[in-house]
């Protein structure tokens, strides 16, 4: 007797809803090779019904409601490629748990924000979240991470994980123009979230971050204590002097578990340019996984899209047709400790970028500051005056983040700077 | 009532059984907290029992034959990592798939060889075989091909898997030395098997291909189709010259299902410097997959050594351990297909390299040649005369490579060649 097909519950229509449904309808036998059983969509549920959509919907049961949708008794996963942290999206997939569905999301920021409580009420129903899609897209992260390191005390977690951050910044540099104008192509190209912020302001980025920390540390999702700072500040003078110094300059989030506490970033940051990350250009994603047996992992892939978030949205689906079930997070969701927060103090090299009047001494006087707060120099360039400003290029050697912030403070009181001196991580790759 | 322990025996005990050993003792909590159950070693096999070994190995029960060893009542899973294709690992092997046990094993060898015998074995007896250590080290590409990828077609496979080539080759191109000279090298350095061409003959990376092609295509294991060439034959100078072209030269693996079959080969190819397969330095391994969905997924990291092997080890362990359990190439061994094998004959550019007598009409005879043979050329340089000898670079527009193979034998005719030509595939990466 063949095995029962696993019936799917589609919420939400939009372009990954769009990528499931053409997979499941044009792999259909391909999938029941590898599973064992049928897949199917039986009803789906979208805002809009009448939009013409680039697929053949007609044999499906259609749901207005998303919550209704969750608690078909012909469905026996809920697909959830809605998006948004609250509202429909957090009220089906809760309804969904409560039904007795396992659900696969590609939602980051409903995890990000309620991802302890509903993979605790998964498990209490006898249920899996799976969310493969939510973090780097197509590149399969999530499964790498919980299963296939899982023999790994886990070290570090460093990503790439917003292309349209990417693209911003690799555009800026290839193209040399500043930030506004390539952030307004970006966004007449269609790149950007209804909320810029949410990209640019590394919100989105910062989400997938939190996810990978809980399951790399085995930690609660902590998304409010990612330490968050987006894009909008990497000015074009930064990316070509970085450049000139061999670095690019990436939005870059990094977990890591340190003596102190959990340490989550997403900010600006300096690679070195031959690095993998360093060559990341355009909307390519990239996560770095560093385990204290296997070293260095880095998988790189499509962030988006249609087909690459539906392939990792139809990877969740197999491995539930196949029987494969693990915990949400890796571990039991009660198992899952509350990280004590590190604010980032592991200790980096900074780029420091600042101009100086053209004063004797002024030099010294920015050395005696660094000195001061204990923070070395690795490099130092003085560039062409420009007028009687001189802008000065320093590299320090590494620095705790405190140090560097306090040498920045007293830089403030010499007197002999220009503007506001600029501090950027060179996080080592 | 917790879990009953997942209880191991082990088959080898060179710098993978420690490993493994390793990682169980030290990580016992964690693999603990993570599998909701213990994993412990009840028993080991080796050839010496009196070796010095960095672990301590009093409290399993010894077993001076692998087989005893895999029947015995008091083990779940045997893990084989002593290696070769035949003799113990195999006898073993069967042995314990016959008493019930399932095996996780790092042996590409057998299972290039064995595949499909091991596999019909395991599933008649309910049992799995799970080898991601076979593959690339420490990089999971088994688990993200036979499961994260699972909702993709599988288009082509890439793969550098071979990290004493990959270091030769690097090797030769940075310090500008002869294959001879840098094989002695790596020689001393302990980098190559007992019998070397198992390494540059690209027998051993011809063997995770062919594994890594079963499992994209749904096709029955055929090492003995995989058409194979190794490195002893890259020139120092044709490393000097492709770099100068833009181009650096790996032992490439590419497995792609085409209208005439299935192509597998392992040869030296050109890949452009900038490409992610063209910045892979050194010993480390690169693998590319590319699905219809997903696009390209790229994955890089250690491909040997004793973490990043013991890493892969514990990976498929943990998975047996969690429940996680699916067919050995992903699809049961009776629908594997028999793949029609398809010799190179997906066309690419091709890079040529020959020394013609300085005589006036040398170039337009070859020019002729290639013409001739359908070849059309895309850049071609002529170097410094060398005495009377003239060296000659082209590079090819695509071309199926029986019209590069004709053009190779016109060449031959003209009697304007000194020596014979050099033609290495320009792979599209």
């Amino acid at each position: 007797m063949p095995a029962a097909p696993l019936r799917l519950g589609l919420a939400g229509l939009g372009t990954v809803g769009i990528g499931v449904v053409k997979i499941v309808q044009a792999e259909a036998d391909l999938i029941a090779a590898r599973t064992g059983r049928r897949v199917v969509i039986t009803a789906v549920s979208a805002r809009d019904r009448s939009k013409n959509r680039d697929a053949d919907l007609s044999g499906y049961a259609w749901e207005a409601d998303p919550v209704a949708l969750a608690r078909r008794d012909d469905i026996d996963v809920f697909v959830e490629v809605m998006g948004g942290h609250d509202g429909p999206a957090k009220a089906s997939t809760e309804a969904a748990i409560a039904a007795g569905k396992d659900v696969v999301t590609a939602n980051k920021a409903l995890l990000a924000h309620h991802g302890q409580a509903l993979a605790e009420a998964a498990e209490a129903a006898g249920r899996v979240i799976r969310f493969e899609a939510a973090v780097a897209g197509g590149i399969p992260v999530i499964k790498v991470l919980t299963e296939g390191l899982a023999g790994n005390r886990i070290k570090r977690v460093m990503g790439v994980m917003n292309g349209t951050c990417n693209y911003i910044l690799t555009r800026m540099q290839s193209a040399g123009l500043p930030y506004d104008q390539v952030f307004e192509e970006a966004r007449q190209l269609g790149y950007l979230e209804a909320d810029p912020n949410l990209d640019v302001g590394g919100i989105d980025a910062g989400h997938k971050l939190s996810l990978l920390a809980a399951i790399a540390f085995g930690t609660r999702v902590s998304f409010d204590q990612v330490e968050l700072e987006g894009i909008g500040s990497v000015s074009i003078d930064d990316i070509r002097l970085a450049e000139d110094m061999g670095y690019r300059i990436k939005l870059l989030g990094v977990a890591q578990m340190t003596g102190r506490g959990l340490e989550q970033r997403m900010t600006p940051c300096l690679v070195p340019i031959a690095s993998p990350l360093g060559q990341l250009q355009g909307g390519t994603n990239m996560v770095v996984l560093e385990g204290d047996s296997v070293g260095q992992i880095v998988m790189r892939g499509a962030g988006a899209g249609m087909g690459p978030t539906a392939s990792a949205v139809m990877g969740d689906v197999i491995d539930l047709a196949r029987g494969l079930r693990i915990a949400t997070f890796g571990i039991p969701a009660s198992a899952l400790v509350e990280a004590q927060p590190a604010r980032a103090a592991t200790p980096a090299p900074y780029y420091l970028r600042m101009t100086l009047l053209d004063k004797p001494g002024a030099l010294a006087k920015i050395a005696t500051c660094l000195g001061d707060a204990g923070v070395s120099i690795d490099q130092m360039r003085q560039y062409g005056h420009e007028g009687a400003k001189a802008p000065v290029l320093i590299v320090t050697h590494k620095a705790a983040p405190d140090d560097v912030a306090h040498a920045l403070t007293r830089f403030a009181a010499t007197g002999v700077l220009v503007g506001d001196p600029v501090a950027i991580r060179i996080e080592e790759v």
